[in-house]
């Protein structure tokens, strides 16, 4: 098994992620999760492009190109002999010393990692998380950033009450987002996901299905127990809603996305 | 250079963190800061019970008993001729597959470094950060997590704006901490602190201080905009606040804490 890691392609058993890494120690960093097709990440172009703005908030440098990072991850397939696949992009502020102050010259970190798509997952029994809320009022709600406890603490919560995955409230209660995906409902035939302003993250296939006709619009969980229908998104496919919170929702079909869409309709992944 | 790592004191550049250690990859973990003195760590008792907590609230085995990780520290501290040092304890859930799920049976990763004290800081210039707020609703804000973004972004902020640190607010607009310590601040002759409730990290100096007479009680910007005197602490020292957002303040003396306390009033170094 090998990755990509600042220029080079190693084997995972041997590469190093350095103590000091501010990754490691601060969460200093963003990533990405790209779905490869026939050797190709699909929508890279959106997903640098996000990363980049989230690397230009927090001062992160990305010194890599667009075309580096490309032919890198390539490079990666190419040698894990994998066409289809669920790639990583991980970026982070690199080595720094103890403190929260970062160092005036930094020396990011980029590392790209690839595995097998996971298989196909049924439709999604959730639960609106309890134990925390998605703060809607940190600009780190609109970037995929490693900062992802919040989220696990919620996924473990679903674990705990037999459910699939959870669902996050922002701090005025509204609805936010899964742990993992972006959720769109159904509501008088028309697919609603909740805006940006409340914390739901700019996903890459919430984007694209915004453009085939869902709209934004705020929810509240009051409006999850009468909405017909709901699936999850992220990049790496789409996975339909059984129930949230124990009431039955019927899983097909989904109206969304159209057949065909590249990255989006052909599997129904786990999140 | 040396550090410890699950075991072993290994060299730092040799020391390797697994690039799918979920510390590196989502922030899954915990740290604690702590004072060395004359070779022991100050406090360390109260250290440990605060980040077994949090290990037991993230879902976390720690592996190593306290008396394990008391001769970790005082290896670490005989193999760098540290008698006073920042010490750090970094505590992950270590390597997993990707996605959020964590493995069922997780091989946790414990890293100790150490380092020298830094230097005695001056008087601090603080701006209340505009660009993000605390969430108080999250169990996260009780924790030492590795989710440092938010203060991050806060701590640049403070940078832009000609300051030393930033207060956070939480979501509802009540004072919540420093990017990395509490603040106290005087006011009708009492020491106040924001409570835990209003996303107040639970120090241990912060503890220390309120078992030597500081009171909780929430803080508004008015509340800062009149006070008297103001301090930041942490584990590594008490340091005098200068000013907020402008308005200058008297700096001496501070009646926290009484002289002598180990661990609080030797120095004032910068969080």
């Amino acid at each position: 098994m090998m990755l990509w890691l600042d220029g080079r392609l190693v084997d995972r058993a041997e590469a190093r992620i350095d103590p000091a890494d501010r990754g490691f120690t601060l969460g200093d960093g963003l990533f990405e999760t790209i779905r490869a097709e026939a050797g190709h990440a699909a929508y890279l172009d959106r997903h640098l492009k996000r990363l980049k703005e989230g690397a230009q908030m927090l001062g992160i440098p990305l010194g890599w190109p667009d075309a580096a990072i490309e032919a890198a991850i390539a490079a990666l397939l190419a040698a894990e002999g994998l066409r289809d696949a669920a790639l990583r992009l991980t970026l982070t502020r690199g080595p720094g010393p103890r403190g929260i102050v970062p160092p005036a010259e930094p020396q990011p970190t980029l590392m790209i990692t690839a595995g097998p798509l996971p298989p196909p997952a049924g439709p999604a029994r959730l639960v609106i998380a309890t134990i925390t809320r998605r703060n809607e009022m940190s600009p780190l709600a609109r970037l995929k950033t490693l900062n992802y406890l919040d989220n696990i603490l919620a996924r473990r919560e679903a674990a705990e009450r037999g459910a699939d995955d959870a669902i996050l409230l922002n701090t005025v209660g509204r609805v936010a987002e899964a742990t993992a995906a972006n959720l769109f409902v159904l509501r008088d035939g028309v697919w609603v996901t909740p805006p940006i302003e409340d914390g739901a993250l700019p996903g890459i296939a919430r984007g694209l299905l915004l453009e085939q006709g869902a709209v934004e619009r705020s929810l509240e969980p009051a409006d999850l127990a009468t909405a017909e229908a709901a699936f999850l998104s992220n990049s790496l496919g789409l996975r339909p809603v059984a129930e949230i919170d124990g009431r039955p929702l019927p899983t097909s079909p989904n109206p969304l996305p159209p057949e065909g869409r590249r990255g989006l309709s052909r599997s129904l992944t786990a999140p």
